[in-house]
């Protein structure tokens, strides 16, 4: 593969970040022509018990009013994926709300919300198992459709204290350095968010390697959800495309289970969060970009997908030096 | 402008860098909801008369090998304008061989390649003059075919040399800064560069403040040509979208002529070549990516294109907290 890539009629290396992805891609498929076939972005949509502590600035009715801009098409991601040709899939893992039926809602809801985790775990060991396999079966599903690559998105206010928790937890880092103000808190707000977390970690002794009592404990059912849509994905050798901050968090958690799952993972952009840099150097991973976005729902990675077929498409379809009668470079 | 991004269905500056592009946009073209219509990249193709003083490890031959290679859709920047519906047009602003006609060439020769500017100008005064004419008359065409979105990409071994001096002159840098290793100088290479570069500064003696004599001093007919063209893009308030080091270097040329050049530039990534983050912050450029390309021919604003196309989707087409029923932020 890396000889293929080298005769390519562009100086060694001059690809750049399009060459490791294009290299990865033809690993996770184990051929030197890969293919993207069907792109699809799950996104999972849950409520939060931490969201009524006061850890954001939105009230906790955003999320399923942001569920129903998502199934009139008029959110980020939808924008971003019809732009694209990324087929968006939307679930309710646990919203606060009686959704009724609707064609383009896939109905998967654990319960209405978690439980707040400063007075408790977020959600049963059950809950938290139903979450996982729930997810695994979603994307088992979208795999029996003929995709092999898929973004997984989120929506839920109170999701980055999630992921924070989730972070420092699993992560072995303070608090303080996993917390930001997500989707705009001043300075008043982002101290009492940390204050809130480091209590709620304080309430909650649960240890690192034991990693799905963590996820029961700080997780949140669309974060669940989403790490086992990432381990069954793995488990299928499909090419994960990992958003931000949040699917950072859930990749940390499916990590935990499995430690090949970001091998099969594009980090296609470094959220504005605060905390996703430290994230991501955890996670050994190199963002293909940073646009300082910092929207969740999936749409970093959904805005970033043309570069990743750029890399495919580099590998697939640019001749090689010979091919073109291209001289090479001189010793 | 500034009001319709911020009630989006989204957070307040949550789209980062893709907020940015479509306020320049809105601005550009004066209105609040802009259109990209009939996206287009010119690539100019030029030699070098500093390629035969050891400036780059490739042979001056490369330059027309590429043309054909461009011509027979190999190359990397035919892959992604092919992804990202970009209309691509090759142009032989002054390659050192004589092309049969061809219908997908444009024949805008100046002569076949320019002197070395180690031993005198590169070209007369009347060759950079017909070079900016012919630059603006080729983007007059396309802007009459209905275009409004135009990149523009270069191809001619020895360019990264011109460039180089350029940023020097006109930019009042040292040329150590300026200098990097191009298509992949190897140390020893870069040493030799940088004196080969110098000497060329020493020989010819020129006013940063003679623009037209700095540009037929120490440029190439492809930059030249480029400069001609940003001119006209800008004067007939298109969106010009730039590429990496010898495209600014271009458009410090151009910006030399009209200050009000860069008002209609989207900097769409920053190359890998180590002088372009200098030249960036020269002109005051925020870069969209940074994948760590350094390949030229427009590559890096066809592979970063559909970013643009996202911060004018998201403008058009995202609904606002409003008309989604979305609560908005508490104060």
């Amino acid at each position: 593969m890396q000889h293929k890539i080298d005769f390519k009629t562009k100086p060694l290396g001059a690809l750049g970040a399009l060459e490791r992805v294009a290299l990865k891609i033809g690993r996770i498929q184990d051929t030197l022509s890969p293919q993207l076939r069907q792109p699809a972005m799950l996104v999972f949509a849950g409520d939060h018990g931490l969201a009524r502590e006061g850890v954001s600035p939105y009230p906790q009715e955003v999320t399923y009013q942001m569920v129903f801009n998502f199934l009139a098409g008029g959110a980020a991601i939808n924008v971003f994926c019809r732009q694209n040709g990324i087929d968006i899939k939307v679930v309710d893992a646990g919203v606060n709300f009686d959704f009724e039926p609707h064609p383009a809602l896939i109905d998967a809801k654990i319960a209405k919300g978690t439980q707040s985790a400063l007075r408790g775990p977020a959600m049963t060991t059950a809950q938290c198992e139903a979450a996982l396999a729930k997810g695994a079966a979603l994307v088992q599903t979208v795999f029996d459709e003929g995709c092999n690559v898929i973004g997984f998105g989120e929506m839920g206010i109170g999701n980055t204290s999630a992921a924070a928790l989730l972070m420092s937890v699993l992560g072995g880092i303070p608090i303080a350095d996993c917390v930001g103000r997500g989707t705009g808190l001043d300075d008043a707000g982002l101290a009492r968010k940390k204050e809130i977390l480091a209590q709620a970690l304080a309430n909650n002794p649960v240890e690192a390697s034991e990693p799905l009592a963590v996820l029961a404990t700080f997780g949140g059912f669309e974060i669940a959800m989403m790490a086992g849509a990432m381990l069954k994905a793995a488990e299928l050798k499909m090419v994960v495309l990992v958003d931000g901050f949040i699917s950072s968090a859930a990749l940390l958690a499916a990590r935990a289970f499995n430690p090949h799952v970001p091998d099969y993972c594009i980090f296609t952009h470094q959220s504005h969060e605060s905390g996703h840099q430290k994230l991501l150097a955890l996670l050994g991973a190199e963002p293909l970009v940073n646009l300082e976005m910092r929207l969740g729902e999936g749409s970093g990675a959904a805005v970033a997908y043309p570069l990743v077929v750029a890399a495919v498409n580099f590998l697939n379809q640019m001749a090689s030096f010979e091919s073109a009668n291209v001289s090479q470079k001189s010793e």
